[in-house]
């Protein structure tokens, strides 16, 4: 497959449920494409179903096949739901399954929008809906998450472990680039870098470097820095500031997690894992995980899931049906048919019908 | 000195005023104290201000003379401002002063209690002042802060350095001891501890283990686990479900700014940098920085310095003087005698006074 921008095709997506309600909201997302494209008319999706989950880990013994990397090469996108289980460690699944689609297909960019959906109430006071609009653009290769790192004298009474976070020029600088691209495409042309360089003097001093040097690159483009901890406070008492915002793996995972219950619930988050050279497939997923707790009992909420959906949509070129699938996506929570996490009491494949009833519309 | 619980006597304090608007607020701070030993009679301090700072750096190229600790050691508590000021790399004035004080006077907690004081109200629509009031225990010697990591190939095209987190049992082990202290000596006996090991899967992965060996010597307190991302969500959308919280270094100095941040500002948060073994003397610190924006024009908040120093009396041994001292500092904030960052327009000294005032009534 080319990976290129295309119109009125076939797009073959490979959709890998996972765990919990990965499973719930893939197969609403499936749904809501397929009545997507039913209607638009331009492009068609082939979805095909991957297994791959903690179920068959503990068949198998392994989550992805030996030749999972190829077989995903073969698609023009990978629509991911969700995965984790309480009886395998998260370390082992999530090793096992969305952390080297992550790392091998090169998907060094993570894209999370955040909004205030119509419908949908900020838990902060004084948040109209317009004062909160951001992107984070998260570090998706490296940083806190190389896996790098070992345990010396396990089981003995002086065990040390240690974590290493690795930051590489070429790593920083392309994850600028497209931070400034993005933040250079939207109406304010602001971007907030994120960093801890006063604590942690090595790596994240590398990080404030490189950046100084690519800003030279975007003279229109507004910059200012953040300690990531003070980040928090801003994110919270003014969100009006803030536009673009581009942060290490660690950072941007929780900061993007705190913006999601900003804007009402982590159930509505979207997220896309770019590969920006568009050699591999691409990832869309929802930002929250598998919730053993709601799983399996047709409650969870699939606004995220569709949201991530819609950026797929966009990814493939179809910029103006993706604005549509969003568009139908608010009527349905303007209308208040909304999941309990929200403050309704409604079911996912309800809002689900209702957001394909919107489509056909 | 003992550095022990004592009753009418004299206390050693060393006061390290530092940068910007710890200069303003240290002045303050020592001023309510004074206000409280003359009021309260059973004890008396006796401050010595180390003039340890970035203007001291710039003039003799150090911020701690060689015998720094030696000196500290003497005194029975520490009084810190902040530090950094923007003509010195933060990472040079953070390893210059603060960080080698709390790794080498081995202050291995860090207590960051968050609650609502009267007067202020969250940014949280849904928080009535009962539901939010925490403790942070902060890992406060190891893990992100170790300082551990390197540059190699520095100034080429490819670049990397490294960040190294290094987490020992012993660290775990004792910073689990007293975070379970702490929680058993609260009404709720509810215990969250954070991690990350679903990504990192060395040291935080080390950090759980010990965690589960360390639960089973409390049985009467009830512990949950979250991730740091999910711990954003659940602070914003469910405060009343935490209690105690333990962290590692880097996820509570993040999670602590944020917990300010809800409970009204970043202004009014306080920490104590503690050695439980009271071997060396422990330092007391509001969490804010020295804010070069504001330094110097008289209208920083005090409360976190405040709190700091009412903590440092509790440590000190006189729990009732240090409730005293947050009954007045809440007349204060009730009376709406406060700074700007709270929506009230006067300025650090007044505040000061007002609270002066309350302790002499
Ligand atoms: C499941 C987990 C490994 C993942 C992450 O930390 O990246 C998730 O929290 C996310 O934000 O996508
Ligand atoms: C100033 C900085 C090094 C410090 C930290 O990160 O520990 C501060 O943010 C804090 O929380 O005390």
């Amino acid at each position: 497959p080319s990976h290129i921008l295309g119109t009125n095709r076939i797009f073959r997506i490979a959709c890998i449920p996972g765990d919990g309600i990965g499973i719930d909201i893939t197969k609403a997302a499936i749904k809501v494409l397929q009545k997507l494209s039913d209607t638009v008319g331009t492009f068609t999706f082939d979805f095909e179903i991957f297994d791959w989950s903690s179920t068959t880990f503990k068949e198998r013994g392994y989550y992805m096949p030996p030749d999972g990397f190829e077989q995903l090469k073969a698609y023009d996108a990978i629509y991911f739901g969700a995965v984790g289980w309480p009886d395998v460690p998260d370390h082992i699944s999530l090793w096992g399954l969305i952390l080297p689609i992550r790392n091998s297909l090169n998907q060094y960019v993570n894209v999370r929008p955040t909004r205030i959906l119509r419908g949908i109430t900020s838990p902060l006071s004084n948040c109209p809906p317009t004062s909160l609009n951001w992107v984070i653009i998260r570090e998706n290769s490296e940083g806190e998450y190389a896996g790098h790192g070992g345990t010396t004298h396990a089981h003995s009474s002086h065990t040390i472990a240690t974590e290493v976070s690795i930051f590489t020029r070429i790593g920083c600088e392309r994850i600028f680039r497209f931070a400034f691209e993005t933040a250079r495409s939207r109406p304010r042309k602001k971007l907030t870098m994120v960093t801890k360089s006063n604590a942690q003097r090595h790596g994240m001093v590398l990080w404030d470097q490189i950046f100084a040097e690519i800003k030279e690159e975007y003279p229109d483009v507004e910059v200012d820095k953040m300690l990531v901890d003070a980040m928090t406070v801003r994110m919270v008492l003014h969100p009006q500031s803030l536009d673009t915002i581009v942060a290490t793996n660690l950072h941007a995972d929780i900061l993007s997690d705190l913006a999601a219950a900003l804007s009402g619930s982590i159930g509505i988050a979207a997220s896309s894992n770019l590969d920006p050279t568009r050699e591999n497939p691409s990832m869309f997923e929802p930002i929250h995980g598998s919730a053993p707790d709601i799983a399996g009992k047709g409650i969870a909420n699939p606004v995220g899931a569709f949201w991530s959906a819609a950026e797929m949509v966009r990814w493939l070129g179809f910029e103006e049906a993706a604005n549509v699938l969003m568009e139908c996506v608010e009527n349905v929570t303007e209308a208040s048919i909304k999941t309990r996490d929200l403050g309704g009491e409604k079911g996912t494949e309800e809002v689900t019908e209702a957001v394909c009833l919107e489509i056909e519309k």
